[in-house]
């Protein structure tokens, strides 16, 4: 199955895309949030689209985050051998894990807004993992078990407010429409092997991230029980996990990053593709 | 006004507490969330409580966090002289921030959970601030108002997972129970200088934390202003201030961190006191 919202930023509407097509599901739930995942909504959704008349959603529907905004969303940072290597950093031993700022979510095809005074914003094609229900101290061989889904996701980061302004790297990865994720999420049964899935971006049109999670260093029954280690995962939460070589930052010779007008394209196996243009910031 | 929130964990309910009682207020609104405090709640639930007859709370109810899980809590890292010279870390030369996971939340008198295989978990005394509306580029002469109230808060730590296992802080901030808050929320009203509180913590009787918000590196429009310039702060985020001096990780000739049965007192001028046990972690 595949999850979809739709309608305006803060009012989105839960619904299913079906052979290219949305349908409303609202009938059937609120919203895909915590509360819809920890009572086994996905299965009881599958049901409700076999058994009802679906109303289909009008194309000029805004596409929003295929899932509500979660209590956290986590990232497994350098978890590429070669883009590890692109940015300086060693082969981590054990994943890094930093948090983005639930109010960076914003949807796949949404403007991402280069913050006020930034110069160096960046892209990262990501697949992200939904989690299905509450995860703590999770072994490796359960782990798939708290899946619900996958999603793509581009985990924009400003470089300088990330890495030349102290602390952790939670200053750079949370500002507005910092998360684009989507245009779907794809329940679990749809995706065979999430290790083997093909994901790149496209700058301007332009390949610059092409790999393939076959290059995980730390793979996802892994990410899951080593994250749930050190905090509980509630249903819905998303864990982004790290994307491969070719960002701005790693561009040689010199690093290469956002101005507005500039349109990133993105997409996995399975999962879709993505575009969102860069924006200025101008107060709203 | 004084809120608090009492009941079972997940099940909390709201209250006021006035003269040392606590009264339900679940008849005006059905949490202390993002959405009352958008909505002006603060202001109505002021002319609520004085036009009803309230309902007392029995005293053997437990006390829950006095606002509901929040969509972030941030913290300020290192804001207190004293405490960044006992870490050995230099004076940070513009905020620290770094994220606590939201499952951490736990009430004030909770048992406090040492994580399993930890074998550093240590205390912080802070002075939490509760954010009242949508905050975004706010400028330092404005921040106090987008304050709704304070809250007193134990940053409670790992100090393994923050600091030698790679990657942020966050590792060792977002355990279940590690941010004990309470025991109320006091409005911004009742606190007339946010600037100027005593805030203690005694381990098992004996004070090891002793200092005053008089010490902040950065006050409270400043690490309003600044953390605004990163992401978006919703109604009811949490932004807890950095702790002072006489963490358990500073202490001398040898650190000193919790094993089970060791008991946490901690307060705040104007803000009461809360006390929490640490217990080991055990499968329930």
């Amino acid at each position: 199955m595949k999850l979809i919202r739709y309608g305006n930023i803060g009012a989105e509407k839960p619904g299913v895309l079906i052979d290219g097509k949305r349908f409303d599901t609202s009938g059937f739930t609120k919203d895909y949030n915590e509360e819809f995942f920890a009572e086994g909504g996905l299965q009881k959704l599958e049901d409700y689209v076999k058994n009802n008349q679906l109303q289909e959603v009008a194309s000029d529907e805004r596409w929003g985050s295929p899932v509500a905004r979660p209590s956290k969303i986590l990232c497994i940072g350098l978890n590429y051998r070669a883009h590890a290597e692109e940015t300086g950093a060693a082969i981590p031993a054990e994943p890094v894990i930093f948090m983005k700022s639930s109010t960076s979510l914003a949807g796949p095809y949404d403007d991402v807004i280069i913050p006020k005074g930034s110069e160096k914003t960046d892209w990262e094609v990501e697949l992200a993992v939904v989690i299905g229900k509450y995860a703590s101290y999770v072994e490796e061989k359960d782990a798939m078990d708290y899946v619900a889904g996958y999603v793509l996701h581009n985990d924009v980061s400003e470089r300088a407010f990330q890495l030349e302004r102290g602390g952790t790297w939670d200053k750079g990865k949370g500002c507005n429409t910092f998360a684009p994720l989507g245009p779907f999420m794809a329940s679990k049964d749809e995706i065979k092997d999430p290790h083997n899935l093909r994901l790149w971006l496209k700058l301007n049109g332009k390949t610059v991230q092409d790999s393939s999670t076959a290059d995980f260093i730390f793979d996802i029954p892994h990410m899951i029980s080593y994250v749930s280690q050190f905090m509980a995962l509630l249903p819905g939460d998303v864990i982004s996990t790290g994307t491969p070589q070719g960002v701005g930052m790693g561009m040689r010779p010199n690093p290469i990053y956002l101005k507005a007008g500039d349109e990133m394209e993105l997409g996995i196996d399975g999962l879709g593709s993505s575009k969102q243009k860069a924006v200025a910031y101008t107060k709203s």
